[in-house]
């Protein structure tokens, strides 16, 4: 961790929990952000003192002004700078000499306008450094923090919202007047609430680890333009989701090319790939979200319900169709609909009529009221094969919707399951919707969102109680044989290594290599032949060659020394009529190997997660059916396994379908120390293994090509 | 079309546009359904006459009751029966013998409580068809229809909807309740509102067949749980679409089988298979929506909005943030970022400030106000890079919103281009929101919906207007062949037909079988052999065995006179010994083909669509890769094209990666000649060519395994 993290982790307590706030370049222009600032951090119940700084007035909404900062004689924990960009620099100057530690740079004309901007942001920084300050921003809405013992709305949002328990971090300002307004209108609260902009010093990781320790926060929500240190990312967040159980959800924008054009051109951001941002994810428990309903819908079920200890739900409606497609929705979502005890069915249909269904999905029917929701729910509760409750109402003619809701909520509270709700409908259930939501019962307009949070949030209780394993580290690997090839290359200006070389390394990293040599000779190609035993593959050795078999530079299947002797002359042949300005360096000759399931392996750089492995189906699988997947290294045992796994062509793997089963436990092992290279060897910048050979059960794998690039 | 589909037809104008409706079965008792849907009749403005019908009351909400429906002196057009379901019959004989000609029954009881219900449902059908009576329900919601001329509330619903251009259909009365809430919440308004429940008589083909003629309707919504005549539901969907331009927006619950299985123990359905109900759709040109939100986000870009000419969209935002989201869903939707032409690019720079993004999306920034967003919206409606306008709002400090949405309902008045809107949040947006959905210009809370309905509309426009081709019918089968072959087995009580008789009817419609022979002996095992030419394949033909390999009783690629001797032998001796019960016919014969590519090619019954013809690639890629597709027999050609192209394997064929391109136009007369036996064979329950090797281009492909069962 760097000393810019301890020092913001150190100035956090000032920012959040200030005791008096300094908002520099106010004004009495209404609706006006320099104004209207300063108008939130005093009429939203702020518990400190405010100063108002500006130059051109001694009142601002009539509380005395300083012309500077410095002029203040008492103590200021927080400063807000509301000036132009061009001068912002010297404001924070005066901050750093009157001993501020924390600032909020509301201003835009930063970064996000180009190369100016972005000069003025170093001076911000370097200031920054030399006071040992920290700043939110420039370019954003700003701070909130609705602890009531501090009540700070430091930001231009409109209005401050409810107090609750999701930590909410923003890299766009605009998204989150948007995200506030949506929120008020569903009663969901937040207990820090940051735009944290172009990120000129603070940046989402400091924030994040903040949160993660913040009792106030249960759940974090973040919308991010770019990652720039992925795995700062990662394993911010993995600690956190395994050692605070917080949920961590992040809309990530980007995700198109396009979009990313669009991101680029609005704070200058680099966007990675996006399939990789999703397996990053995905490896550190971090939970991908599609657009703020779902964030939202997710956010909700995790704050306001219990964890559900498996995914058998009780679905209850007061009507057949939506109760058809809840369990549609459901099913789809991989959840399970509980099968009742004898003891529930029996109650169940002692107490309800008897043209309701009383089997899951409970249908009450059309004209039910509170008391059969509560039979249902009450009963659905206490039945041990029920692990949560679906609630489902649509407004019939005989419904009374406020007093079922009422009823929900009641029932809620007995039972330590959780229960959601879809009140299906928008006009007359709006009341019935409010009273659920002022009660901390998650709603959704619609049944499908009600299944698809409960999958999420059972996902995650299931990933976030597992037992983790520490990464292995192969000790028997000499790693300076790597360093020495892959060192001289990049000291020859090459760009990527022969395969006589990449063979090498792989091999010193303990994968298993085919016996190979490199013949200069006829002769020698036999003696090499001989000693690896037969049938061989011989293969053309040049940089200047890129496809081997167009150039008729390779041969397989040859079965004796006289055939080595021959095909040695005509690869000669071959290249030189073919590619005559080619500087041929050797034959590679290796082991012809029986055939066996094709598998690619490879290393790749991501600019923002760093190394990644991918492992996919060889042959034309990879290419015509995408069947390939990537992790973040390095990664563990448990994580390699899941590559395994996700493949499509593990039912091949494993032997079914009339196919032998292979040697999983073998190509495990090569990911591994795949991984482990990946990590110890920033040289390689791609690598590909096309392909593993992976052979019957016990019987290993082979590399049958390798390829580094640098 | 049967008798009663043209009496419904003609009857429809009774149901909709009544002079005089009976209401039978109603009383005095606020709050019950027998009571209330006569207070909607009356109270919503009906423009006929109204007659309560009540054994036990003189005067019902203060109307002359009558004792029996015969009593009523006057002409009645339309019944709604409220009785109980025990004796609704009885209602319904008097309904005839007073030469009423439409009835909706409400009253539920019927097949959704089992057996009785059932039978109760059959003395209804006898009773309208003596009468040629047209019956709505049982156990439905009831009908309205908004036209200002009629005001007609035939049902229980709370309210009456606001009029519009919707016509929605429904298996579900429950769901009604819930989609005409949300509806009213958006200013959504409906033409024809119908639930039609247990349809024991008009059924949803007969509605769909009316709201495609009707005037008011220009798009129809469908929510069902079962397909009983999928092929009739195809057929007429896809004449209202080509015809009448009309889009059909389906919400068919019982996706999964859990689903399913609610459903029928809701209204007794029986789900056919949803994969290929999603197939049948798409070839009909429906469109499947997964919820209600959809449907109606889709539905409002239709009714409010023309179709745009083209793909390419202009995004107008006030924050960069939700520009960036949109994007992304943009381009996953399939969707153009328009390229604006240099006109407008330097009109926008000349009236935009300059830190405003002028490329698209355009970003109007943070402090725009309604002028921003018209000089925005004009100019990009006058480009004709652009066809359609997508307008984002979030209600920052200084963002008017209502103002905003004025002015863009005003500025889309003044073009002939679709323009969606999302004013992101919900609180502080509302107002500008009500004036937007007020004024038909849809809005949309997520830009990820906006993007999603602008691509739907997109796809049906490009589809509807598409040329289609008439099926081809090939003349050149004896199907005589096909049916004698079938009608035996059937005869013989047989459940499949040995691969000899499948190949015969296979090659009987065309397809290219191998030449092959049946022996009995060795030597004519020779005979046959030297007249197809050497290499030949054996198989043993044997009733008793489902896995030839499995008793080793195929042997390949066999080269001459001598060895096919001896294969003869061999086989008969292999057979013997590994399964001694089996019956040997003979062996089968036939060519060996060189390798190609191998497809799947399959015939299925599905119990709502009917005949279905499967494609997908061979080997194991079928089972791993589920690289298959579906479609509904009669496929044209323009469909089986269609099906080659969804494979994934499609880049093989065209002989992408290395491979040789092979004979596609092979593959297509094998689907079209297929399609035709699946059509005329209806005895033929499944049928599998497994593989169909396809060689290179001009060279065919062939069946090399053929299975039929009955």
């Amino acid at each position: 961790m760097t000393d810019r993290f301890e020092i913001h982790q150190k100035n956090f307590k000032e920012l959040f929990y200030p005791s008096s706030v300094a908002i520099i370049g106010t004004n009495n222009v209404k609706g006006t952000v320099p104004h209207d600032i300063l108008i939130n951090v005093l009429h939203t119940g702020f518990t400190g003192k405010v100063f108002p700084v500006s130059p051109g007035e001694t009142s601002v909404a009539e509380v005395k002004a300083y012309k500077y900062v410095i002029d203040i004689t008492e103590p200021v924990d927080l400063a807000i700078i509301v000036f132009p960009s061009s001068v912002c620099h010297l404001a924070l100057e005066q901050c750093g000499q009157k001993g501020i530690k924390t600032v909020i740079i509301i201003s835009a004309g930063f970064k996000e306008v180009g190369e100016a901007g972005y000069e003025r942001e170093l001076k911000l920084k370097e200031i920054a450094e030399k006071y040992e300050m920290s700043i939110i921003g420039p370019n954003c809405l700003g701070v909130i923090n609705t602890d009531p013992g501090v009540n700070l709305n430091a930001s231009f949002a409109r209005k401050m919202p409810e107090e609750g328990n999701i930590g909410f971090l923003s890299q766009s300002g605009a998204l989150c007047t948007a995200v506030l307004d949506y929120a008020r209108a569903k009663h969901i609260g937040f207990s820090k609430f940051i735009s944290f902009g172009n990120k000129v010093d603070i940046n989402e990781i400091d924030l994040l680890h903040y949160l993660g320790d913040d009792k106030e926060t249960k759940v974090i929500l973040i919308y991010l333009e770019e990652i720039k240190d992925g795995s700062a990312l990662m394993k911010t967040a993995s600690d956190i989701i395994l050692k605070k159980r917080k949920p961590i959800l992040i809309l990530k924008a980007g995700r198109t090319s396009a979009g990313a054009s669009a991101a680029a051109s609005h704070t200058g951001s680099l966007a990675g790939s996006d399939e990789i941002c999703d397996a990053a994810f995905e490896q550190a428990g971090i939970i991908r979200c599609d657009n703020i309903e779902e964030m939202f819908n997710y956010a909700i079920a995790f704050v306001y319900q219990p964890l559900p200890e498996n995914k058998r739900i009780a679905i209850i409606t007061n009507a057949g169709g939506p109760g058809v497609l809840t369990t549609d929705a459901a099913i789809k979502e991989g959840l399970e609909l509980a099968q009742f005890s004898e003891n529930t069915t029996k109650i169940l249909k002692k107490n309800l009529p008897s043209t309701a269904n009383i089997r899951n999905p409970i249908d009450v029917i059309g004209d039910a009221k509170c008391d059969r929701y509560n039979i249902a729910m009450s009963n659905a509760f206490k039945d041990d094969n029920v692990d949560g409750v679906l609630v489902i109402l649509t407004p019939q003619s005989m419904t009374d919707i406020d007093l079922i809701a009422y009823e929900v909520v009641k029932v809620a509270g007995q039972y330590n399951k959780p229960v959601y709700t879809s009140f299906m409908g928008e006009a007359d259930v709006s009341t019935g919707v409010d009273i659920v939501q002022r009660n901390r019962i998650p709603h959704y307009i619609l049944p499908e969102s009600m299944c698809k949070s409960f999958a999420c949030v059972y996902k995650f209780k299931e990933r976030s109680f597992r037992k983790t394993v520490e990464n292995e580290i192969y000790t028997d690997i000499d790693r300076s044989i790597a360093h020495s090839i892959l060192d001289e290359a990049i000291r020859d200006g090459r760009s990527y290594l022969t395969e006589e070389e990449s063979v090498r390394i792989v091999k010193s990293y303990g994968l298993p290599a085919l016996k190979n040599g490199v013949a200069k000779s006829g002769e020698q190609a036999v003696q090499i032949a001989d000693n690896i035993g037969y049938p061989v593959v011989m293969k053309v050795i040049s940089e200047d060659i890129v496809h081997k078999f167009d150039v008729k530079g390779v041969e397989l299947n040859i079965k004796s020394a006289e055939e080595v002797q021959e095909t040695y002359s005509s690869i000669r042949r071959n290249v030189e009529s073919l590619q005559p300005d080619a500087l041929i360096k050797g034959i590679f000759i290796t082991k012809m190997i029986p055939a066996g399931e094709e598998i690619i392996l490879g290393i790749k750089r991501d600019p923002s997660f760093g190394p990644v492995i991918m492992l996919g189906t060889g042959g034309i699988f990879v290419e015509i059916f995408k069947d390939v997947c990537f992790r973040v290294a390095p990664v563990s045992k448990q994580v390699a396994i899941s590559m395994i796994q996700q493949l499509n062509s593990y039912q091949l793997l494993i032997g079914k379908r009339g196919n032998p089963s292979r040697d999983i436990e073998a190509i495990l092992n090569c990911i591994l120390r795949l991984s482990q290279m990946a990590v110890e060897c920033p040289q390689i910048k791609e690598l590909d293994i096309n392909p593993l050979i992976v052979l019957d059960e016990n019987k290993g794998c082979f590399v049958a090509d390798a390829k580094i690039m640098l």
